[in-house]
């Protein structure tokens, strides 16, 4: 199975929800935690969000194993008005805490119109399009923004890393066509994809890294010289720092000097801070006028004539739905390195690995 | 004056303020009102937003002209909840609606933590900045979004020109440092910079524009043949999606094909559409607490070593205030173009020309 020029393994979202869950159970988690961060984890891979799946279980189990993640953890509001809340994560995994917020948020904005909930003593919640996306059940917009839980990011003409990818998701309602979904990290590419690259053996493109001298660096292996880019310059390196004061600073949680690297420390509490925002669209708007708005917008971006060099004009979140209807349809892809990973880890805590 | 070796004139804030007072008055408009345009317009200039300052004037002198703008409106709450509030900008100059906005959003937001204020039938409003730093008297953090008044950003892999520079800002109080103010098209360049250089006769460096075949395009003049690139390619053309759906779409404002070119038409109504959020950072934590751990990571943003080519790591809004201490001991600098053009304009109103 190594053979490059192989098919990869395919697996069900259903077979990885299944084998996440048994993980996290045989480690010591409660059965329903252990379902919610699965289903949102196979979701993660179903959508395409291949370095925020499957892939993260190892080193969430590491960090079990260190003691790093509290597995009885009470998620609660710390401090609250009626547009807002503060939530204490408790140290729990980042999924569980996350989709707290994102419900807090939404049943704040049927009230208010808009609701804005943080949180810290969080950890790594995988996409940020998996929180944008809760209210849009609710014709609800849905936006998320995160503090990466490693620096790799220095602030711009700067060498010290004190900034992350720290990412933003978005998630619009639309009519007919499906939602507009953006998840980008602030980043030209996200740690997960350096990660990923270099898990397949395969070198970065131009323009993604660079070495401490301010020169292209693209093997993957020797990211920890070097930095990412952020995206546009200073408006990127910008950004994330806005980001990182609202998802870090003001929730109390960890940014800048305080982030703990959780690629090379499972023990020390992130610390992690993240806010979703829940704007309820009928406080502005009709709602089905709204979203046939959106749809004409959609509609019109897909005929655009093509630059030279384009197919297609593609919107955010279309290549993710394209993925998902393959994977749905087909299974979803498992390279051997990623295999081999599960395959230990389902050895060393005493599950039965995937078929 | 005409020769580029000279210095420019320089002018005090209050003079230019004097200036446009006198021109909005001059035109119609009544004196508390262009009092107040004026003051914002000259805060502008103050700040180095020379794209966004009184070189606007003309222009918006023009548009009053000829019938585009209400000098009598009636600047309204349309829909409201306790977190929200959509505003009803009755055509009047951007400025007046965006002050409105922000005003209301930092009454909310005393009572409710966060609070949403968007509007509709607003217009320019000049730099983005002027309204995301208003909430900061208030210990309050301040974003705004807003639509651009030109499209001149195809969607990415596009050739139509559904797009606009859709700027964002953030403003986010300290203890002893100044505010971080962040203020960026979502563009490479806004195309207040792209009109700066053509009026300046200077050519626009590769990266800010292309042609209709994705080739660079440098020269200003020739602005109306090619695009704006997005920041970060898909990225930021993505992130100007979303602004527009948020500040145009979800507020019954002007997106995509109904942006009106307030370039070329100065009849039509704009509907431009524009939010503002206002964060009190009370409802998270303690005020000083948070101002001083903003102050940390100012202090070691500006710590870090530099990158080579870099000579100090600027904040975001630190290139500005430096610009604010220079013109406010020294003046703000006006060339020769920009001259010439308040000179006729002052003629044809009818209004005696700055000294």
């Amino acid at each position: 199975m190594s053979d490059q020029s192989e098919e990869p393994r395919r697996y069900t979202a259903a077979q990885l929800e299944d084998f996440i869950t048994r993980a996290f159970v045989a480690v010591g988690m409660g059965q329903g935690d252990a379902g919610k961060i699965a289903a949102l984890m196979a979701d993660a891979d179903l959508n395409g969000s291949d370095g925020h799946g499957i892939f993260r279980l190892p080193p969430y189990i590491k960090r079990i194993g260190e003691g790093g993640l509290n597995l009885k953890p009470n998620i609660r509001i710390e401090r609250e008005r009626s547009g807002m809340a503060l939530v204490d994560g408790d140290n729990a995994q980042g999924h569980l805490v996350m989709s707290f917020c994102a419900e807090t948020a939404i049943e704040k904005a049927k009230e208010t119109g808009v609701a804005w909930v943080g949180a810290h003593h969080s950890n790594h919640a995988g996409p940020a399009n998996l929180y944008a996306k809760m209210p849009l059940a609710h014709n609800m917009i849905g936006l998320y923004v995160a503090v990466g839980n490693a620096n790799h990011l220095p602030p711009w003409g700067g060498t010290d890393m004190l900034l992350s990818t720290n990412p933003i998701a978005a998630a619009i309602p639309a009519m007919d066509e499906p939602p507009v979904v953006l998840d980008m990290a602030t980043t030209v590419a996200a740690y997960g994809k350096v990660k990923m690259a270099a898990q397949k053996g395969e070198q970065m493109p131009v323009g993604w890294m660079v070495d401490k001298e301010g020169n292209p660096l693209t093997d993957p292996n020797k990211s920890s010289d070097g930095f990412l880019l952020p995206i546009g310059g200073p408006k990127g390196s910008g950004l994330s720092l806005i980001f990182g004061l609202l998802a870090g600073t003001l929730n109390g949680a960890a940014f800048g000097p305080d982030v703990v690297d959780f690629n090379a420390d499972y023990k020390t509490v992130t610390n992690t801070g993240q806010f979703i925002i829940a704007i309820d669209v009928a406080a502005f708007m009709d709602v089905e006028a709204f979203k046939r708005n959106v749809d004409v917008m959609v509609r019109l971006i897909k005929a655009s004539p093509t630059m030279p060099g384009f197919d297609e004009v593609l919107l955010p979140g279309e290549t993710s739905r394209r993925k998902r209807e393959d994977y749905t349809a087909n299974g979803i892809p498992m390279g051997q390195g990623l295999y081999d990973a599960l395959a230990k880890l389902a050895s060393e805590i005493g599950i039965e690995m995937l078929d």
